[in-house]
């Protein structure tokens, strides 16, 4: 395995992997040290050929000093790509952070070309500013029909429920995407809309008939791809009914029949993170890797081990369980792919890139502002009557992850305790403020005497699972405003919630629902509550029709 | 006013000014936007002249560029300063942050030549990076003798409680931090160290005779004076038998009697900064900044408005109320101070200065290393016994302060729940596991039935006010180990609850103390805990003889 020869194979076969780094230049500052390369491994892997890498953490300073310097590192054109679904500012400091896609699809029920064309502009917000910090491959737009309201991990990540709005809706987005020079990805192949359980923390199985998949699931990629999208990322769903051994990454009749055969497909697949536990609970690092390429799948993301995945590809073509032609198509589709790229020399792009109004330009700014306000819906906008001892009860789901909405200046917090209200933030590693098995689940007894402002940050989240699912919000709302108790109710997240709360609520309760979790909409909101005066107090009925 | 004559004067004016501003470049980026000055502004005022910025939050790569563009919009030289007392890491990310002064004080009991050395190691950790990183004034050593103990802000940030030991640390610290090339500072002047009151939050009142500051709190500043210490910040404290009608900051028997007449101090005099609410409660912000000016007070430190600042004190130079002769002084002595600043060009420090081993040297990181596990102790290291349904209860202050060492990988979460404990992390604004008035506080029924890992992150910090000194933990720690139920007790942080539950704790139980609060103190730590074997099992009596 040491020969030159097979040197030189191992350099080819490393184009394939796309392995993960933080957006931090030093090692010390890795969110994830588990999963983020340290940067002697990130070098030497460069060094040996490896093709590109997955970003995540840092500002957009930060994240463009780093891709200057793993493109420094590499000895060719590198791939580099993140997650940002949503904006960049959702992964990176400094970036414009966006309403999540559902509100686009909400978007549509009540006007399909503003709809079409805010969704093209969220494309072209995307890939600007992804072009301006470094990055050249956007892991979006997700493609899955949210078919299933109680799916943990996509939910608002998806353009909505309908498998032909979302196509109608993707195409929009990925239109405005790719106009800016930036290659693109369909996410997550057949469809991951129907599934009850996150992929992060352990397999979905789903036991839908092909046929069913080219009904729904399969649209919006179809569509895509007839848009020439750059890229398909594989979902690690069994769909038990059409290949009962192997989850779609690893399956031959999904990626190399369907996908490449039936749908013609040309551009590049690339696995899911082969890190995620759905993976590694059951396979080992490099068997993954040799079963994702021999598959069908050109790009390798995120293998636990990158070496080991570079081995077992090598030992694989050497025996012949992979034949050599797969090695040269794959490396030819990311060339062709790659040439699509607009390059801009990072070199060249002056300090002032990150001044206000240039990096997110006053277009950029207006937009997401419209965005939020398009999205926030009111179902009662009265003002909210002050009541002595009054609690702001916020809850989010993960601590760790809400610092992009939430700090010790947010409105949340902020315009509610100047209005009187003792703050409170909840979170789903605290002690848990409910009975879950009880009528009268909030511990009254812990809290002050006063009305409660519930704000609950709550949607599907990666990782997250399916916690709001399981809490017991309905029995809370229930609970406080029949003692009188509850002054408010905002969802931020999720509709799904949103709409099982808003069906059993007073009318005369104040109420507000938004997708976007994001300090603006926080804002608006509050600002909304505490200062419209009694003119303005009538209860308005513009509830969301969205799921019949 | 208007006059050019006035222009003039007020651009000389503008020199004396020390405003707020973010370490990261975006408006959009500010964590604390109430403060921090929107760069339309801030390039306005350096434009006309504003002599010096202190900075808050982002990387060390942000703060360099940031440093790099704030004296591009500057017409002079310019002061660029931090509180980054407990090393650059405390408030920029990426650099080496430190166990707090306290812990050279109790090394010092220890091993008086070990603690100096260390004392000047720490200065020019602090002193070198801060310098790499584009600051020329590290608003440090804190000279403020902690002889309350229950002093809610400066605590762990003294370095120690007597005077003479004190005064020793420090000169050694200032001596490692100027050699680097950088200002210093001696705060807060006249002492800060009696108090029970944070000036952030109110005002505290002192009731100390002169001859008893010279007995105490003066000693450390004296010796600093004699080894030429660049600036003195003044504390907003009311010394009500000396000063009756001012605080120290507006006094002019403090500032101009006493430390610049009878300790004949040369250097600058800085106010503490004229944002806290012990000022903006009680004076308006013009006036505020003439009292300072007038008392004897060379740079006026983050004036709530930057432009009534200057306009009131030229106001006052214009009538008479200051001669114009303090003005010249005050800008002789900034010159003069300035030009001990080791001038490195920012613009030939290579990119890989943000490289691991090269921003934060081996010798930074071991000399770090070494300094937690110095000061780490343990006062029971037998390996924790397994209990099912066990909790790991973390406790923090400020939960939005606390990133610096408290993350979803962070091994104080991280390593207990790899050992089948169930985490949940508590702080300040969430629901208080306790009742307050009961001899058995903690809430047991809330939680599961097994045993208590308690990790308790307190200490005195600035704006968290005294609550580690309110909540019930001697309360707790005694109902748990009565009922079999703590497994082991970690106090990160403070030196007096260490002390205090130490003193009621079972010896049998496993407890350690740590001064520092940050990822390697936690792994150091736990991993002994967890790992120990039983002939390790055995009971140290090593505990800190510290307070007598």
């Amino acid at each position: 395995m040491h020969s030159p020869l097979n040197q030189d194979l191992k350099k080819k076969v490393a184009e394939l992997l796309v392995v993960r780094a933080s957006g931090h230049a030093l090692d010390s500052q890795r969110q994830y040290p588990l999963w983020e390369l340290p940067n002697k491994h990130l070098k030497f892997l460069l060094n040996e050929g490896v093709g590109g890498v997955i970003l995540h953490g840092g500002s957009v300073q930060e994240l463009q000093q780093r891709c200057r310097e793993l493109r420094n590192w590499s000895s060719k054109p590198l791939l580099l790509c993140a997650d940002v679904e949503e904006g960049i500012g959702q992964r990176f400091d400094g970036g414009s952070f966006l309403p999540p896609p559902m509100a686009m699809a909400l978007r549509y029920l009540q006007d399909r070309q503003d709809a079409l064309d805010l969704s093209e502009q969220y494309g072209k917000c995307i890939g600007n500013q992804a072009l301006k910090c470094g990055l050249n491959w956007v892991l979006a737009p997700v493609c899955d029909v949210n078919s299933n309201p109680i799916n943990p991990v996509i939910n608002m990540r998806a353009w909505g429920e309908d498998p032909h709005i979302v196509a109608e809706l993707v195409v929009a987005f990925h239109k405005g995407l790719v106009s800016q020079g930036v290659l693109s990805c369909a996410k997550h192949f057949p469809g991951h809309g129907d599934t009850t359980v996150d992929s992060h923390l352990d397999l979905p199985i789903v036991e839908k008939e092909l046929f069913q998949l080219h009904e729904t699931e399969l649209i919006p990629f179809k569509s895509l791809i007839e848009k020439g999208v750059n890229s398909v990322m594989t979902a690690h769903i069994l769909f038990k009914n059409i290949d009962p051994f192997q989850i779609a990454t690893f399956s031959k009749k999904f990626l190399t029949n369907l996908l490449r055969e039936t749908f013609t497909y040309k551009g590049l697949i690339v696995t899911d993170a082969l890190v995620m536990n759905a993976i590694t609970s059951h396979y080992g690092c490099g068997e993954a890797a040799v079963m994702a390429f021999q598959a069908g799948a050109d790009l390798i993301l995120m293998p636990e081990d990158p070496f080991q995945a570079i081995d077992s590809i090598t030992a694989a073509l050497i025996d012949g369980r992979i034949p050599f032609y797969r090695l040269d198509q794959s490396i030819d589709r990311k060339q062709k792919e790659m040439s699509k790229i607009k390059s801009i020399s990072l070199e060249s792009v002056e300090d002032n890139l990150f001044s206000d109004k240039v990096f997110e330009t006053t277009f950029d700014y207006k937009f997401t502002k419209k965005l939020i306000d398009m999205s926030i819906k009111f179902k009662n906008y009265a003002q909210i009557k002050f009541v002595e001892e009054s609690i702001n009860f916020v809850r989010v789901d993960n601590i760790f992850s809400s610092s992009s909405f939430l700090s010790s200046s947010s409105p949340c917090l902020v315009i509610p305790e100047k209005n009187g209200y003792k703050n409170i933030l909840s979170h789903s590693l605290g002690i848990d403020p409910w009975e879950t098995n009880s009528h009268k689940p909030f511990i009254l007894e812990r809290f002050e005497r006063g009305s409660f402002l519930l704000q609950l940050f709550l949607r599907g989240n990666p990782f997250v699972g399916d916690s709001h699912f399981t809490e017991p919000w309905e029995k809370i709302v229930e609970q406080l405003q029949s003692k009188g108790r509850l002054s408010a109710l905002i969802v931020y997240g999720s509709v799904y919630l949103w709409q099982n709360l808003s069906n059993i609520l007073y009318p005369s309760i104040p109420s507000c629902f938004s997708p976007g979790q994001m300090e603006g909409a926080q804002e608006k909101i509050l600002q909304t509550f505490f200062k419209a005066n009694q003119k303005q107090s009538r209860i308005q009925n513009n509830d969301i029709q969205f799921t019949d």
